[in-house]
């Protein structure tokens, strides 16, 4: 652990550290009930869809659903958790997400992060990384997919952090 | 108010409602520190981006930011607020966002949804709206951009419902 006055710790991933085709794969999460009605409170999407059982008997999948904006947020804690943007991101520039599949309390999920593309632009102290995202369930099944486009620190030569 | 037994309540705009170019602003909120923090409570995103003050001071921003995420999931949810979803939306189905600016707490932020496209496919019992997002803050600055897609149930001729 660093004091304050030693900085930032960086704990994740330089832009350099990333390379194409390299594969990250999340720990995985249950999608709760109280998960749901938690997100709905922080978000103001109280849409039945989500948090109305009576109404959602009468749908298609006859149960509520998880929020697809949910399901993001679920995928970028399940990133973050494995370690690798710690201190070194500057920015979640830009996302895709395509929702194939609903997640329904007690479908348990994971994400895999593949790296796309590599951009040493749009500067000396920072390098862009496109990951392709796959949101998987228990059975296997893609729920949803997309891609992030993130900003993150580079080495600076010469550094100690260069070294590691 | 609807009794279960009456069906769902219908409160939202049907497929045949969404009209190009048709624009829907939505009320305004702001980002607090506890939000933030909830946020990354539920999606268990912990970046010090977002939940290291000490850290974020060392940032060119020399403050926390709110995540890319959690803007996303205050834009859907003040757009549920307008009720235009409730009920007549079947599916969020995909979504594409750029930040643009970072959100500061404090900072004040709306959404505006530009109907860019209808399309009556898939089925005959829901169409495709794809709108355009844009979220500002207090200074009318665009903080946030993209386009959703959602699929809306159509109304079914001859019911009451055709009539409202």
């Amino acid at each position: 652990m660093s004091s304050p006055k030693s900085g930032p710790v960086h704990r994740g991933l330089w832009f350099e550290d990333y390379a194409l085709d390299q594969v990250y794969v999340s720990a995985a999460r249950t999608i709760t009930e109280g998960d749901v009605a938690a997100f709905a409170a922080i978000s103001g999407d109280f849409n039945p869809l989500h948090v109305d059982a009576v109404f959602a008997r009468r749908t298609p999948y006859r149960q509520r659903i998880a929020h697809g904006m949910y399901l993001n947020a679920v995928a970028s804690g399940l990133a973050a958790q494995m370690g690798i943007f710690d201190g070194t991101i500057v920015a979640f520039a830009e996302l895709h997400a395509r929702f194939v599949k609903p997640a329904f309390f007690g479908d348990t999920v994971h994400v895999r992060l593949r790296v796309i593309g590599v951009d040493e632009n749009p500067s000396r102290r920072r390098g862009k990384v496109h990951f392709g995202t796959e949101m998987l369930n228990q059975d296997g099944d893609t729920i949803a997919e997309g891609d992030w486009m993130m900003l993150f620190l580079r080495r600076r030569p010469g550094s100690q952090e260069d070294e590691s």
